[in-house]
Formats: structure tokens, C-alpha cells, sequence
């Protein structure tokens, strides 16, 4: 066999080579057929029940030493439904009166369970149990079946995923010891394969297309994340070439290490932040591991998302407070609740939309739901008397919206005082994610002490594309001269009014970006904790009057791929 | 009963008084019970059964005298529903088995089918079947429950209809004749009921928010289309005031019907085009008597959507050239496929997909589907030796698409001069309607020949906001400066390189936006057939320099309030 070269997208540093694991469905199709041995059938589907209830608990036991009981827990829901008597009995009835085979019956029922919470559209609970009660379908017809699923949690040696995508539920299998790499048919450089990559640091190739029709279980494999290629069936050659790129990446990783106490400077000693995107306050080891100038965005929506009720505002204040404290003088900027879009909440029912990324979603719902807004501006307010803390409104589009937004600020601020509570200087920005927001920058930028392009939302709007439909994935493009456009005219903008030009979109980590950005005179730079270092490094390698130059290349340039030539030729 | 002012959105002008009719569904709650006299609950289906069928006959008789035979189809499927004797049988068995009422049966074995049709979701037609089914339910609902559903197509006087919002399927049921106007509780100037209300020509206010809540059926209401007002049981002196009113609105419009073979021009003598946008060859006689310049919106989509399969290159032949023919030098600038987002088609798989508006659409699908493109190009290519036809791609967000889309039209184009073929000068251009593309405006207009701002879609994504959603409409902001920006940088660079700037969405006919478009100097404006001579007699009172003063003022505004109290102040 001789190997094969797949080209994709980089979507995670590094390089590996290891075994791979083929984390694909295999054919789960069946015939409907009368049977004539009921208590044959019936005993076929308890054994079904009886194997699939074994692998749940052993992913389970797997999970909790992994990743910790709490996420752990969906098994539990798994293994309920595994042993519900009313749907074991109404599987049994059919095969019994109805002479239905096993996988007949199982489906018949279970998709009438799965109709019931799908038509519950407006709970997302309930929609949640959907997809348990096809997990577990899946797993017993498999054994019903005789063919093996993929079982992920029992991955005990190194290997490469590879997968036509990779789902949240499906990474939270992984034991992240024994996975070396991801290699995907689909996705760009923010699917969650690609996030997921760089949070565990390990490479990534995503959009490879041919993936899993070519990879066989157990190729070899090589995921060079660095150029967005893979090789299946190495020869001795390629594998002694990649071994050798490897530890050249190795070496330069621990010259990045060095950077850790650097100031973020360019060439010619120009300084920016390089601040850190965080998801709840078990996210700061990281943050400091890696050197961050501050906090760039804390999103606060796991306050929201990891309870069952409307999180209290002391609840809000203690993570609030944790956080700031312990960065002391360094900026933490907290997005208020960014929820809707494609995130709900359980207790708060959210009207089904047809495109909800177009519909009421964050700010949209705090400044209808001001009960809920006031109590986490008063739970941030109290914080702020902790350290350095600014508060950003997310999917501003208007002016009157981030007026209304700043005066219920102004009134709790307000209020806390006249209560004799401390508060601290804090400072008031928008994240530009709606393309109104950065064509109207100028106005905004006089009202406002920060802006920070949240660009994963900003491509999506002005290219009229949703990054996580494959269909139109390819116009997710982050160089395109007219999102750069945009984004050099809020820096301007900003700069013109003295205020701070902030980024916390993928793009603020982007190696073709980076450069790009320098040149536009980008204040801070927010981005996966596990890129710092790496950013840190390109900035030395950066002349800020050569950048310069670049960026105004780049705003005149045609295209997406015309832009990453022009990077290529002047940085790298 | 003293008299009430509603206030809503002016969405279609004129003045009407008449009694209201309300197009609000009753209370069709039942409860669950258990029967002891079978036969008598079978046969009070039956007789529910047979009213529903013969209200069905009536409306459908109605329908096709009012609508045409074509349009009167729906009721067919209706009737078949109604006399499906698998559906009748299955419903008498839960009642004659399970002692169910009516009332339950029916929903019982409905909801199956409505289950059944939605689960086939990538299949519009067994969607529309839902919605058929749904239709009958709520029929024999009422028949059963012995209320009176609304049928607006018994309608035999003059009503001003009054609804929480109007569906499409709603008003095919209206006799044009007795509708003399709307008033709903949501939507905005672009809703189906606004659109519908201008092609009718009838006032209408939308948006009022409590207009079902406070209107009863049979009070006599006044809608004011001109202000966005509303008056329920107006007093002699209101009903007098605005009689007077409506005369001076019928004057005025006999002053427009003067400038149908008028030039349009501005007071200073600057002329611009008025053109028509048209989705069938069926609205030519409108664009005619509305003395339009040309068409400057031919949506092909009908070619598409009336047939059960792909339309022949002879058959869209045959549309375009009917059209040009007529138009004679006249410029008609057709549209290629615009299908995907929120129109799909019986004979296309179309993706399930999360945000339809940011997915897979127009020349997404074209430049995917080749083959339907090339027909399409060939059958737009030939007919343009038979007058002035232009052709416009739709959503383009990128250069390299437009770049794409053109190298198969001049293959065609050669392959049918190869051919011996005759064609005609042809103008190739690009909607824009996605914000990268406005942004990007000036490298466009190096290689179009004209640009055509949609803006329906352009301010949807712009502001991040479906208009479609009531939650969010609030932010579908015409006048916003951010939009107002991006037009302008459209018109600027089609001038800069000599190239025509038209606009084709709904803010070319508003009366707020047209001395604004007025003042940048846009070249043409499209609109609905009945908008265009208030449009041109609109140009006559409107000076272009002090126009172009007010454009500039509008683009530093800062607020969609502030164009709208700054065009009142100059123009009205």
C-alpha cells in the first residue's frame, strides 16, 4: 500500500503519528420481518439491553475519571432510559402481538418517544432527552445488530480521530491521555473540532473532505496541523521527515515557553495586550500558564447555563470577584449573558426561530428581561471594587441599544452606591459582531470607553454565511478585504476618540491574521489561552511600520486568497 | 362606546372607514371524555364532516372566481383530505374502540399525520401537507364544537379586515372587492400583509400591537395608511374629518395618474428611472398602467415554483422574451434563481438547515447546480435579442463568485454565438444584498455593469435581524446611518466607474428613503407597479442639491430616529 496525501485546513498546531480510530457510524440498517419465535426475540432483545447497559456504565466510570462527575452525569440519563419498564414493556408488546423482530419494534417505539420530545420545540430540555433516547436506540440496535460501535471512552493507546465531525458529546468521550490528533471531513478553523483541537493542544486538520473513505481502522497515520495535511499510510520516509518536523515544533514550543513573563511587544518594541477568551473562572490556570496580559472576554453565559434556575446575584458576584481578584490590575472584560442563538437555557423558554443566529438572542434579551440584566449588572458592579473590571454588551446594533444598556448600568451603579457599596472604575464597551456596529463606528466610538470585534459573529453577518452550515462554510473567510475593511475602520474609529480596539474573535490568534492586525494597530489581542505564547512569538518577528503597510495592501486587496499570498510574501 | 386611536405602521397608503371583520381564530379547546352513545358521536362526525366539505366547495367556488383556477387548487387538496376514507376510518375506530369523543379522535389521528408530514422535513411538499391537514382539522374542529370559524371568503360586504397577522393562505382567500383595508397586532412595512396591501392598493396599518384586542367584530373602524393610524367606533366629527381626508387622498391620486407618461424628474430636472419589480409576466399590465421607466426586478423564482419540475430552457425562454418583447427598449433586468432561505421547491432537496437566510441559496445553488444555471443562462441569453435585457445575480458576497457566475455566462454566451444563435447586448450585474459585498463596493464596480441594492435582505443582515421575526423586527431600521452609509458607498463607486447604481428592495418606493436616494444620486429605483407614480410626483417637489445636502447629513446621523425627524423637517 502506498500512502496518500489528504490536504484539509489547519485547524490546531502541531504534528503527530500514531494509529488511527475511525470515530464513524458503521450501517446500522435493518429489515422489518415477522418473526415466529416470540420468546427467542424477546430474549434477543433483553441480551440487546443487558450489553448495552454494560458499555454505558464502563463509558461512565471512563467519563468520571476524565472529565469529572458533573459531565459525566448524561450517562446516568442513559442508563435510566436503558432500564425504563414502560418503554422496555411497549418494545415487548410489539414483538409480541405484533410478531415485529426486534429492531422493528425498538425503532417503532422509541422513535414515537423521540417525535414526542422533538415536538416540544420550545424546550430544550425535553429536546435534550431527544437525542439521549437516540444514543441509546443506537447502541442497542448495534448489539441487536451484532456490528460494534465506536466507543471512544475505551481508547486505551495513542490514536488519531478521525470522523466525518466531531460533535460536543463526542469529544466528551475522549480521554484526552490517548488522542493525539483529529482529522475531519468537514469544518473550517472555529468548528468545534478546531476549537476542541487547540483547547487540548493537540493538531488538528479539519475539511479534509475524503477522511474517513480513505483512512482505514488502524492506518497509520500522520495530522500535520501546521500546514492542513495528513498522510495516510506513511512510508518509512515521511514518517522519519514528519518525526524531524515534529521535534522542530517541539523545540520551537519551548522557546515560546520562554515568552511566558515577556511583555508583548513587536520588532520595533510596540506594545499590545495579549489577553486570554474564557469560559468560566476553572479556566484561569491556564490564563496565567500561559503568560496573558489580562482577561480580553469572560464569557458569563456557563452562570447561566450550568443550573437549573436564574443564577442569584451573589452567585454572579462570588465568580465575578474570583476572577478578578485573583488578576489583580489586569483587565477583565465580562460579556453580559450572550444567550440565544444556538444557546438556550432550561428554564428560560426562548420562541423557536427560523434563524435564531438572526433572532433574540444576548443584549436583545437582557434589555427586554431587565429583571435578569439588572441583577447581573449589580452582580458586576459589586465585583468591580476586586480589580480591573469592564463590562461589554454583546450584538449591539444600534446606538439607542447601547444608550438604554449603559443607563440601566448608570442606575444600578447608582443605586449600589447610594447603598454605601464599594464600587470600582469600570469601563463600558460593546463587542462588534453586527456589521451596523462597525459601519456606524465613528458614533460609536464617542459613547463608548472600549470596542471588541467579536469576528466569529462579524464574518457570519457581513458574508451572510453560518459558519456551521458545511454548505456554506467556504465563506467563512476571515482575510476577506471586506471584513478587514470593517475591522480597520472601528480601530480607526476608537483611535480617533482615544478609546481601546479590542479582539476576541478566533481571528485575534490567527497567524495569517495577526500580522495584519499589528499593522492596523489592534490595542488588544484576545484569544484561547493555549495561543499566547505562539502570538507572543510572531509579534517580535514583526516590524509595526512594514505591518502597516500590509494591512493597507490588504484593504485594497480583491480577495480572501489574495490576502493570504500578500501575508505570505511580506511575513513569512 | 366613546372612539380609540390605535397606533401602528404605516404600511400601505390611503384612507378607508368601514365595519371590521376579524380574522382571529376562536377558542377551539374541548376536553377528553369518555362516550357511552357511539352511533351518536359517529354520526355527529359525519355531519361535521359533511359541513366542513360543503364550507370547503363554497370557498373554493369563491376562490376560483376571485383568484383564478390555478390558485384555487389548495381547496382540492382540502376536499380529498375530507373525504380521505382511511383518515374517516381511523377516527371512527378510536371512537367505536376507545369510546373516544369526537373531539379527541379527530386530533388523535390528525396530530399522526401532521407528525408524519413534518418528520419529512427535508420534503416541502409533504410539509405543505401538514398545513393542509392542520387546515381541515381546525375546520371539523369548529363544525364540532359548533363555532363559527372566520371564512373571509364569504366576505360579501365591505370590511377593513382586522387579524393578528395575515398569512399568504389567508388573503388568497379575499374577495378584493370588500377588503377595503388592514389593521394587525405585528409586523412591519416589509410583512406579507404590508406587500399584499400595497399590490391591492388598499390602506393598511400594521404593527398595532392591541388591534385584535380592542376591535370587535362589527365596530366601525377608520384606517389611516397615510399617518399608521387607526380609529375604533370613531365619533361623527372623526368620520367626517377623515372622509374629508380620503377625498383629498383621491385627488391627489388623480394628480399621480397624470404623470403616467411623465418623465421622472426632480424639480431641477435631474432625472432617475422609475422601474417595476415583477415576479410573473402576469404583472406586465400593472407596470404598463403604472407608466414605468422598465423593470428593474424580475424575480424568476415563479418559473421555478409553479411547475413539478425543473423548468425547460424553452419554457423560461419563452417567459423572459414575452416580457422584453413588451418592454421593447425598455431595460428588464432579470434575476437569476433566487431560491434557498425561506423558498424551496417540490423537486429540490433542499438542507434542514439551522439559519436558512444565512445558508444555502441563490447563486450559491447556481454556481453548485451548474446545469439548472446553464439552462437558465441560455434560455436569459437568448432572449435578449428581443429587447433590453440585463441579468443580476443574487446574493453574491464575494468577487470570486461574481467572477464564477460570469465565466458560465459567456460560455454559454459563445456556445450559442457558436451555435448561430442571435443575442443581445447584455448588462451583467450583482444584487447587493449581503454586507460584504456593499463594504467591498468599489472593487465590484470595477468589473459589473450595475449594482442593485436589495435591501429587504441588506438591512436584515446588516443589523443581524430577520425581519420575519416580530421579536426582532424592531430593528429592521431602513434609515439606520449605518445602512444609509453602505448605500452610498454603492452608488460612489458604480459612479466612480461610470456603472448604473439601481436599488430593488422595498426602500426604493418609501417615501422617507426617496429623497435621501434622491440626494446620493441613485440611477434607478425599482418598486412595487402601484408605488411608482406617488414616487414620480414625489421627484417633482424635491431638489437635488438641497437633496444631496440632506443625504449627507443622513449618513452622520446617528439614529434611524433622527433621518426619519430630519427628512420630515427638510422635504415634508
Amino acid at each position: 500500500m502506498s500512502s496518500q496525501v489528504l490536504n484539509g485546513i489547519a485547524a490546531s498546531d502541531g504534528i503527530a503519528i500514531a494509529k488511527s480510530y475511525r470515530l464513524v457510524d458503521p450501517d446500522l440498517s435493518y429489515s422489518k420481518t415477522k418473526i415466529t419465535d416470540v420468546e427467542a426475540e424477546v430474549t434477543r432483545l433483553s441480551s440487546a439491553l443487558v450489553r448495552a447497559k454494560k458499555a454505558v456504565t464502563q463509558i461512565k466510570a471512563n467519563a468520571v475519571k476524565t472529565m469529572g462527575a458533573h459531565e459525566a452525569a448524561v450517562f446516568d440519563a442513559h442508563l435510566e432510559i436503558l432500564s425504563d419498564p414502560e418503554l422496555i414493556k411497549q418494545i415487548v408488546r410489539l414483538i409480541r402481538d405484533q410478531k415485529m423482530n426486534a429492531e422493528a419494534a425498538l425503532t417503532s417505539v422509541t422513535n414515537d418517544y423521540i417525535n414526542l420530545f422533538e415536538n416540544m420545540a420550545d424546550n430544550p430540555y425535553m429536546q435534550g432527552r431527544s437525542s439521549d433516547v437516540k444514543d441509546i436506540t443506537k447502541r442497542v440496535m448495534a448489539n441487536l445488530l451484532g456490528v460494534t460501535l465506536p466507543n471512544p471512552a475505551l481508547i486505551d493507546h495513542e490514536v488519531i480521530i478521525i470522523a466525518h465531525d466531531l460533535t460536543p458529546s463526542d469529544t466528551a468521550q475522549l480521554d484526552r491521555r490517548f488522542v493525539k490528533g483529529f482529522i475531519t471531513d468537514v469544518g473550517g478553523r472555529t468548528s468545534h473540532s478546531a476549537i476542541m483541537a487547540r483547547t487540548l493542544e493537540i493538531p488538528a486538520v479539519v475539511g479534509v473532505q475524503n477522511a474517513t473513505a480513505t483512512i482505514k481502522t488502524g492506518d497509520t497515520v500522520i495530522v500535520d496541523g501546521l500546514h492542513g495535511r495528513a498522510v495516510d499510510a506513511p512510508n518509512a520516509k515521511e514518517i522519519q521527515s514528519y518525526q524531524s518536523a515534529a521535534a522542530d515544533y517541539a523545540e520551537q514550543r519551548i522557546e515560546w515557553r520562554r515568552l511566558k513573563f515577556a511583555q508583548s511587544l513587536t520588532k520595533d518594541g510596540v506594545s499590545h495586550l495579549i489577553t486570554a477568551n474564557i469560559g468560566t473562572p476553572d479556566d484561569l490556570q491556564a490564563v496565567i500558564d500561559n503568560g496573558a496580559d489580562g482577561i480580553g472576554l469572560f464569557r458569563s453565559e456557563f452562570l447561566y447555563m450550568n443550573t437549573d434556575d436564574w443564577p442569584t446575584e451573589d452567585q454572579q458576584f462570588e465568580a465575578y470577584r474570583s476572577v478578578v481578584a485573583k488578576l489583580s490590575d489586569q483587565p477583565v472584560v465580562v460579556r453580559t449573558m450572550d444567550i440565544g442563538g444556538d444557546k438556550g437555557l432550561p428554564y428560560l423558554q426562548l420562541p423557536n426561530e427560523m434563524n435564531p443566529f438572526m433572532g433574540y438572542r444576548a443584549i436583545r434579551i437582557s434589555l427586554t428581561r431587565k429583571d435578569i440584566f439588572r441583577t447581573q449588572l449589580r452582580a458586576l458592579i459589586r465585583a468591580s471594587a476586586f480589580g480591573n473590571l469592564w463590562i461589554m454588551f454583546p450584538m449591539i446594533a444600534t446606538l439607542a441599544e447601547f444608550r438604554q444598556a449603559k443607563q440601566v448600568y448608570l442606575e444600578e451603579r447608582q443605586r449600589l452606591i447610594d447603598q454605601g457599596t464599594s464600587v470600582g472604575q469600570i469601563k463600558i464597551g460593546i463587542m462588534v459582531e453586527v456589521p451596523a456596529a462597525a459601519v456606524l463606528a465613528d458614533q460609536f466610538a464617542k459613547e463608548v470607553d472600549f470596542m471588541s470585534i467579536g469576528t466569529n459573529d462579524l464574518i457570519g453577518y457581513t458574508m451572510a454565511a453560518d459558519r456551521t452550515n458545511e454548505r456554506v462554510s467556504y465563506l467563512y473567510q476571515p482575510y476577506n478585504p471586506a471584513i478587514l475593511r470593517l475591522i480597520k475602520q472601528v480601530i480607526d474609529a476608537c483611535h480617533q476618540e482615544g478609546k481601546v480596539a479590542a479582539m476576541c474573535g478566533e481571528m485575534a490568534g490567527d497567524q495569517i491574521a495577526v500580522p495584519i492586525l499589528v499593522g492596523m494597530g489592534l490595542d488588544e489581542f484576545s484569544m484561547s489561552a493555549t495561543s499566547i505564547l505562539k502570538t507572543r512569538a510572531l509579534f517580535r518577528r514583526l516590524d509595526s511600520t512594514k505591518m502597516a503597510e500590509l494591512a493597507q495592501k490588504a484593504v485594497e486587496a480583491e480577495t480572501n486568497d489574495d490576502v493570504i499570498r500578500l501575508v505570505d510574501e511580506t511575513v513569512f
